[in-house]
């Protein structure tokens, strides 16, 4: 089928899920029981894509993302039940007010129409973007990435046999078959039939889809984070920051690339935040105050300052003062997360303030920025972008509104 | 100035901006009065505009909206007192609260940073869009058309005066000087500083910024508008609510351009609404059955279901139920404004609901779509599109948010 084909499905169908109400939540539920009580089909498929996977050479790191097991069957069928219980995000009246002139406006939630979704190897990406897709009252149009299109396949298929039992399209989820580089071109330009496409995945896809695309985008997910230890800092709580931020997950874009300290404690907090390191074996690239501190680092570059390494590496640079960090972070932040550690009162209102960044932390680890943790439910992404959502987006942010008016006869 | 410097200039700006508290406003109500006291120095500089778009052969229309007045340059500058005096949009907390490990957790309105503004020859476009901007904490590059490129520059001036006077960056608001089409298209590619662009214009220079720019649009102001006359209708009302929509202000993007008939009442209401529309001498152009009932009335062709005409002339067509009249809306519909005339509870309902649009009525015109009328203030542009924000922008929907969270050292 071709792209425009798959779009004009999907606007049709969103039409329909736009007014289902609860039999969205119904189908839901069913998907999330079906996705269990079907787990050998899905576990096949992916054997299937696995296989291929390593016959063509693929890495052990990306194998492992792509494998699925029954635990894993369990918790994508889990993450699909608790999206269909949680609130209904369509519907609700934001605001609302009698004009002077008699006309009763009312601003309520509305569903986004069509999503497109642009991902990688992660099958788990399947079921939970599209639950929350439709759970918000829009079709979605699924390109995952090659390696894993078997298993993609499978759970499209038990979501839309779900939608079709409960006598929805089963159009409202639809994956792409051709996982090409043309076929994501085709998606970008999707203008007609796509409200919005929300690509996932590393930084080489979010620049392509900002590159080329002509609908209307949510970056998400780049996350060159920092985190500040401030002259007035505590310094052991600095080191847990630091430890916690670099090597609870290094992959993710939470975690943190470069550490900035203040020169008045630079000589105390750094050989201190390298002993803890150096246990998960971390790499330190520094400036050269940091050099002279801690010898045996490697220099930084300039262009460590842009990376996000997503490894056990970490970005040192010595600062003589907070502006100085402010002005580091404002250069080179992607507008993720970002932290200071700091007792001092004054330091930590202006950090707050000033840092340009989805999330801005004083004294915790910058990898709370997450759906969940921030009390959101389950998160499509985190945008890093300014309009319509920053941060992580949950089911309130993959919404629109429109004004309903009620009148009697007025004209202007 | 090359584009690109424009917009590093533009950034280095936003970021003092972004922290100007009750300094924004003190220069805007300075603006304002400059704008009023300086108004020699603007209508000599219009003067010069509208003699060079005379020499060129522009249209009186075109001249019209170009001219300004003593009368007209006061309305300007009583526009940015007004802005001045709105509630500062920035620093609002949105929502918080304490999460189980003990991390506050606030949400606030932040500026979004740089915006671009692409638009045709209103002169007072520059000084209302640009405090608009201002109050919201953004830098603006303002991108005007060449017509008008002689007064806007005057305005322009005035407006950095009044800011470097109160101690902030004349380079919050900057004018392309430039006025070439190279110079639109630099803009819509300016990833790096821009953060979000609006066009307001016509249907051309939309579409033009939806296929080329890449940094993020917000699509504003093309209008096909529907008025659907029910067979429950009260006919004296649609009449009037049709002649309102269609002759108070053709030129707008709120004024109806197709008029839908229930058949069973067409025979009655055509008549009626035709009378009417004639005291203004409107072109009808109809379907089968409405030329069967009218006639003299020139065919109607696929094209103008489709045309925002913007002058007296209405395209009308006869449906033989609210499905047909839904499913007309659902395709032609731009998504800025619809109305249903009826006395029907659930046929009210109904189009309320399944209308995706960013206003929809029932019993009123049209014409009602606009910032001030629904209470917003000023608007900058009205969205039809689905992200961000929709239907009237004031200086609610010109702002984005942050996440701030304060810790005593959580990790996870």
């Amino acid at each position: 089928m071709t792209i425009t084909e798959l779009g004009k499905r999907a606007k049709a169908a969103a039409r329909v899920l736009a007014h289902a109400g609860p039999r969205k939540q119904a189908a839901l539920l069913r998907a999330g029981e079906a996705l269990w009580a079907r787990r050998q089909e899905i576990l096949e498929a992916n054997r299937l894509d696995l296989e291929a996977g390593r016959a063509a050479g693929m890495s052990q790191a990306l194998l492992d993302r792509l494998a699925l097991t029954e635990a894993r069957v369990r918790a994508m069928a889990q993450a699909v039940e608790e999206v269909a219980k949680a609130p209904d995000p369509v519907g609700r009246v934001l605001s609302g007010e009698t004009r002077p002139n008699g006309l009763r406006l009312e601003k309520i939630t509305v569903p986004l129409g069509v999503i497109g979704l642009i991902y990688e190897a992660r099958p788990n990406v399947t079921s939970d973007a599209a639950s929350l897709c439709l759970q918000a009252g829009s079709a979605v149009i699924l390109r995952g990435g090659k390696e894993a299109f078997r298993s993609n396949q499978a759970v499209t298929r038990i979501l839309r046999e779900a939608l079709e039992e409960e006598g929805l399209p089963g159009d409202c989820v639809q994956l792409v078959e051709d996982t090409s580089r043309q076929s994501a071109q085709e998606l970008m330009a999707l203008t007609d039939y796509l409200d919005v496409l929300i690509p996932r995945g590393g930084a080489g896809l979010i620049r392509s889809v900002k590159e080329n695309a002509r609908v209307p985008v949510i970056e998400t997910g780049v996350g060159n984070c920092h985190v500040y230890v401030d002259k007035d800092a505590d310094l052991d709580m600095a080191a847990e920051i630091v430890y916690n931020g670099k090597t609870s997950r290094p992959s993710v874009c939470n975690a943190i690339e470069t550490l900035l300290v203040h020169e008045a404690v630079a000589k105390e907090a750094l050989p201190r935040i390298r002993a803890r390191l150096e246990e998960k074996q971390v790499e330190l690239r520094g400036c050269e105050k940091t050099r002279a501190l801690l010898p045996g680092v490697v220099p930084a570059t300039q262009e460590d300052w842009a990376t996000e390494y997503l490894d056990y590496i970490l970005a040192v640079k010595v600062v003589s003062s907070l502006e100085e960090a402010l002005d580091h972070i404002a250069r080179y932040s992607t507008g993720h997360s970002e932290c200071i550690v700091t007792e001092n009162y004054t330091a930590a209102q202006r950090f707050l303030e000033e840092v340009d960044a989805a999330a801005v932390y004083v004294n915790a680890s910058t990898r709370f920025t997450d759906g969940g943790e921030f009390g959101l439910g389950a998160e499509i992404g985190i945008s890093t972008q300014k309009l319509h959502a920053r941060g992580p987006m949950g089911l309130e942010q993959l919404v629109s509104y429109k004004f309903l008016i009620r009148g009697n006869g007025q004209v202007r």
